[in-house]
This record gives structure tokens, sequence and C-alpha cells, in this order.
């Protein structure tokens, strides 16, 4: 594994692996759920964790611009300490690096806030395959001087450039903060729930996230994790962020009366102090943690439309009835982006195909995306056919031979192998 | 001038064209400050205004599909009437077209507070040079499979492309919405007043917009508006949104009784009725159309570090001295965009030599942008590598050859002219 300390030693090795046609595999990190950043056969593996400086912070304008290898968490302690945070927030954040972050255009829980990393980045330094340093590192709001060349390389899986480092714009630090944790008795009052959510929270409303039983049971049974309110077949986490304590809390307990008095929301509750909302939030948060400990899971990540995010799920219990231990979805509901997850005492190929193309073409059926944000990597390349279609496949050949024309980067990644 | 009805129309004749490398310009709808949707030679005009039909509005997500050419006002009327509204809002919204919107990456009013296109826009259809149509109009909040095609399209001023329908995610219409026009004394106070505001308004922040006395006195002379404030070296609007009218006074109440007792501010008014808001706003609006009646009109949109926005109209104040009728600043302060415009009785050669290269390479010295929101266009394309480092501008050469190999779409635009 090669670990370079600077943008000219990445541009060194990515031009002595250019010249004699030598695979390279960047990496962000964590390995990412879809393999996106895990060798696959003869590449070289080249690590930002050196890279990990601070190069400057702007304390009016909230501007961070450091080297890709940092890692997320650091760099959101760094900017919290400053009185901003980092406009995305993940699980994996303790391991996952700014960069790598950036190359699979990472969504998570801030994702419904602050937006997209399309917004929110606002320049990269990238080394193109053949070792030349693209500098597109500026540290403005607004920029239409041609072409925006930064966007070909988010969410690109470093397979058309290495990210060597990032210039993101940090949100200022919320005063307040509130979690509520709630449980609905069904799909339709969630739905209701959210929409009461956006009208009466509006601004202040930070994170709409639901998890379905089947989650909870997981969480309780490897985890050792209480309920903290009553059984309930959905439950959802919402979270505040504001300027003004005493204006969040009034808007929140407003909220809280209507869905609790029209019977949309069953029983719920309000975290007091930070280690309590770190509670309800590790609910949420740990699914995927109690999962792996469930067996062997399938997963699936699917944007659908926001109604029938749910039906998936529900149609898969029944199509795969006791071959599955659990089948289970929970995810961002506020984004539309739904996390469903099969898990099974082992590996089968049977299971497997009695999932895909199914879930794909289901997704596809309803014009939703295969992967919201976890990208194609290794494992989902071949399905990308479902979410789009031939023309924009081609050009996105057409783009990679363009940046990468020895197919150096990442090969076997994010673009489908090809007969 | 062709006027098409449909996606199929336009790939029609751009395949005729392509054929016969007979150049294409495209028309958004208003003519742009840059000339960016001017023909200059030989073009054939292609104008999108008959494709102007919303296919579909979603009530629950906010998001709109709709044909390029439906002019922004109408949409912005047609969401509003269900409670949502547009990403965005400029000045010219009463002639310009959303696909031209999109071309151009359109900044505007509402920027600070909804972000850029690139993370308000969710699909595109385009139709390429050689007359294919590509298809990615998804209406999804994250999609993660394969390249962002769409992005390559966002701000290319027409060069890559002819976008003939947009999806487009509309934020919730606020419940409230607050003006206020305050006096400032000197720019340090501007800026200390920027930093309060964000402190104490945060998240119901949605315009922090600024100009110069210069501006004020145009706009009296020309335009006979009011100075609603007593005369002052700048001024301030202040806009907010939010779903409480209770909170969000209540805050405005406390920010202002901060900045005048502290002496930032000394003077302010806050409208009280949808009427006078459009009279505060009116003085920030108008000043492009008070500069058009001061005489031949020099315009700079630039980006700068926030804290060195005014310098340099101070600069140029100086350095033109009686040569110069008027220089005057103004824009989105929160956006570290400035409006700089230098007004004189006639065009003259002597008054451009003494603004350009220097404005550029004074921008370009603060690593600030020489367009921020207004796009290259015909008149400032030679000036890209003022921002732009020789390798960006190769690549993007690079991108516009693979997307239009015979260089039919909208020439002489964006790119600099080659040797």
């Amino acid at each position: 594994m090669l670990k370079p300390r600077s943008s000219e030693e990445v541009s060194r090795i990515l031009r002595h692996c250019h010249e004699r046609n030598l695979a390279v595999n960047p990496q962000g990190g964590n390995t990412g759920l879809v393999g996106g950043s895990v060798p696959v056969f003869d590449e070289i593996i080249l690590s930002t964790a050196l890279m990990n400086q601070v190069t400057s912070f702007d304390r009016v304008s909230g501007i961070l611009v450091c080297q890709a290898g940092c890692v997320l968490e650091e760099l959101s302690q760094y900017v919290q300490e400053r009185d901003f945070v980092m406009p995305l927030d993940l699980g994996a954040k303790g391991s996952c690096h700014i960069g790598g972050n950036v190359a699979t255009n990472a969504g998570g829980l801030r994702f419904l806030r602050y937006g997209s990393l399309r917004g929110t980045v606002l320049g990269l330094e990238v080394v193109l395959a053949d070792g030349t340093i693209l500098d597109c590192l500026t540290s403005l709001r607004k920029d239409n001087t041609g072409y925006d060349l930064k966007q070909l390389f988010i969410g690109s899986e470093g397979t058309l450039g290495v990210i060597t480092a990032v210039s993101i714009l940090c949100p200022p630090r919320p005063k307040a903060v509130n979690v509520a944790f709630l449980g609905c008795p069904g799909f339709a009052e969630v739905l209701q729930t959210f929409s009461t959510c956006k009208g009466m929270l509006g601004e202040i409303l930070s994170a709409f996230e639901f998890m379905d039983a089947g989650c909870m049971q997981l969480v309780q049974q490897h985890l050792r994790l209480d309920n903290p309110v009553q059984e309930s077949p959905f439950y959802l986490l919402v979270e505040t962020s504001g300027s003004s304590t005493e204006h969040d809390t009034e808007k929140l307990s407003c909220f809280l009366e209507q869905v609790l008095g029209s019977g949309l929301v069953t029983d719920g509750t309000v975290a007091t102090d930070e280690s309590k909302a770190q509670a309800l939030w590790a609910l949420r948060e740990r699914i995927t943690e109690a999962l792996s400990r469930d067996g062997y899971v399938y997963k699936y990540d699917l944007s659908l439309p926001v109604e029938q995010l749910y039906d998936l799920v529900a149609d898969l219990r029944a199509r795969l009835s006791s071959r599955a231990r659990h089948v289970v979805g929970y995810g961002h509901l506020g984004d539309g982006n739904l996390h469903l997850n099969v898990t099974a005492e082992a590996f089968s190929a049977v299971l497997l195909d009695a999932l895909e193309p199914y879930v794909y073409a289901w997704t596809a059926g309803r014009r939703g995306s295969i992967s919201a944000e976890h990208g194609l990597g290794f494992r989902k390349r071949d399905a990308l056919g479902h979410s789009k279609p031939p023309a924009a496949v081609q050009l996105m050949w057409q783009v990679k031979a363009l940046l990468d024309p020895r197919g150096i980067l990442n090969p076997y990644k994010t673009l489908p192998a090809r007969a």
C-alpha cells in the first residue's frame, strides 16, 4: 500500500502507473457497502491516510480547505470548536476520509438540511490518471467561469481522478438541537407525520429518519439497546437544529401535541440532554451493526417516491417468506432513501436470485435509483442499466475514456463490465 | 428563429445541423449580461419559447418537472399556488426560461438560503449535438448510479447540449417573510452586521444584500425611488423567511435592537406589509435599470473573499477618477458576490483599457472568480484564464470536443478563442 503525503507524490505515482499500465485503487478510509474502495484483482492500493492536514479555515464564511485524507470525525470536531458544523455526517465518520466522502458523493444524516455535496463542496484538487494536477481548489460560493470540472469527480468513486484536497462550506453550528423519538401505527401515518412535520418545523427540521419494528427488534436483540417508547410497527427520529432554544422547543412541542392528539403518533419521547439524544440516535445509527450480527446481509440502498418507500419491504417479506431470516427497512425518509436489508443464515445463490434483479426491476418500474447514496462500486455496477438509459451509460464510458484512457483508475468499478 | 415544441423536434434540428456543420445558438429567454444567448455570426437561433408546459408537480415532495421554455415567474406563481417556492429568483424572472437559468447556473436572490442549482436541479433532459436525447430527467433527491451527467450541462451555457426539460426541487413556501432595510456607516460595519445577522437570524435568514451610496443616488435620480432611511455610505437589505411569524418577528427585533444599539447600523426600517416589502426590494432590484439610464455601463460580476469585497470599488474609484461618471458596487454580500459597475458618457476604449485586465488581475490576485453568476458568454470568455489554470482550460476543451465534436453548439462562447 502506497501512502503519499502530497499531491505531488500522488502525481508521481499516477504518472508511473499510467506509463506502465498499472491499475490503481484509491482508498478513502473505509471499505464502503458496495466495495468501491476494495482492490479486486491486481490494483496498487493508494491510501490518502497521511494527507490529513487542515490547510485553512475561514471563521467568517465557514469555508474549510483540507487534504483529502482528513477523517470526517476529526474535521467535525475541528470546525465545531470554531462554532461551525460539517455539512455531512454519517455512521462511518470515525474512519472515512473527506476525500472518500466526496469521491462517493456521500449522503448521510444531514442531507435533508444541508443538501448535497454537489452544492457544499466549493473546490477540489484532483490528480488525473496521467499525473496532471488539476487545481480547482477555489473557496468561492459562486464561480461560473467555464465548466464546473470538479463535479466530474464528485461521486465518480475514484474512477476519473484521485481527489487530493477539498474546499467545503460549513454551516454555522446550531445553538439548539432537539431530538424526538416516536412510535407510529402504520406507514400511512409515517407519511402524514412527515408532511405535518415539514409544515410545522420547516427550516429547523434537520433529520427525519424512520425504522421499522424489525430494525428495533434487531438492535434490542443483538446490541441490548432499549426501546424508549411503546412497541409500534414504525419508529421515527426527528431532529431539529436552530438558533433559539426557546423557539425551537416551542415549535417541537406544538408539533408533538398535534401528532399525538391526532393519533398519527402513538407514543413519543424527547431528549432532554446530550446523552439521551445520543442514545436515541444510536437506535438508528447502529442498525447496520445489529444486522451484521444477524447473519449474512443482502443490502440495498434505494431512492423511491416517498409514498411507495415501504411497499417493496412488505412485498419482499411476502415473496421470500421463510427463506429470509429478516426483511427490514429503515432510512432517510426525508430524502426518499430506503435502506432495505435481508438477512439469512448464510449466503445463498437461490436467495440472491430471488432478490436480483427483482429489487432492481421493482425500483426501475417506479423510476427510482438502485443506489441512492452508496454508489455502484464493484458489486452493483452491472445494475447501472436499471437506473440509467443506454445513451447515458455510453456517455459515461466516453467520459471515462477521456479522463482515464488507459483505464488504470479503479478499474472494475462503477461502470458495467463490457462484453 | 426555430421554435420547436418537443425534445424530438430539437433532436431533428440538431441532427440536421450536426450533419451539415451548421452552428446553433440555443436561447433561454433573455439576452443575459455577457451575451451568452446572443448569436454572434452565423448561428441558427433555436428558441425553447414554445416548450413551456409543466409536466408534473408532486405536492408532497415539492418536485416540479417541466419543459425548458417555462418562464421563471410563471413557474414561481404555479408552485406558490401550491404552497411551494422556486429555489431561485432573479430580476429577469419575467422573461428568462428555466432551461436558460439552468444552462447558465443562475444564482440570484435566493442562493443564500436554498443554495446552488447544482443541488436543487434533480434531473435534466438534454439533446446532444448529434441529436441524441439524453434522458436524465429523474425526480430523486439522491441518485448515485454512475456519473452525474446532468452536471455537465448546468452552467455550460448551451455549448455542450440543449436542455429541453428540467426536474427541480422546490422548498415549502415560508409562512412568514420579513424585510428590513438598514443604513450602515462603513464597510467594516457591514461585515460585522453580517456576522451578527448570521448568528442571530441563522436558519431564517434568506437574503443579505448590500448597495453603496452611489447605487442609492442612481435609483433616486433615474427612477425617482425614495430612500426610506437616512443617508448612509452603505445600505443593507435583510430578508427572513420562516414558519412562524411570531418567532421570526421576535428574532428580527432582537437583531435590530442589537445592531442599532451597538452603532453597527445607524437607521433602519422594517416592511410591515407586502407592498412596502416590494418597495424595499425595488431599491435593490432596480439598480441595473438605473445604471442603464446613467450612460454606457461596464459590468463586472465577481466572487471575492467577503472581507475584501468592497476594496476593489474604492480602488477603482481612485484609479479612474473623473474618467468615469460613477463607480458603484452592490450585490449578494452573503454569497461573496460583488456586482461592480462603472458608468461613462459613452463607450471608450481608453476606459476599457483602464478596467481590463486590471479588474480581472485584481480578482485573480485574491483567488476570486471573474464571473460569479453570469457566466462567460461571448464577452468574457477570453478572461477564463484569470480564474482557471491551464490544465483546467485544456480539460474543458476536451470535454467540449467529446460532447460537440463539430463545434456546432453556441460556438464563440464560454471557452476562450483559440490561436
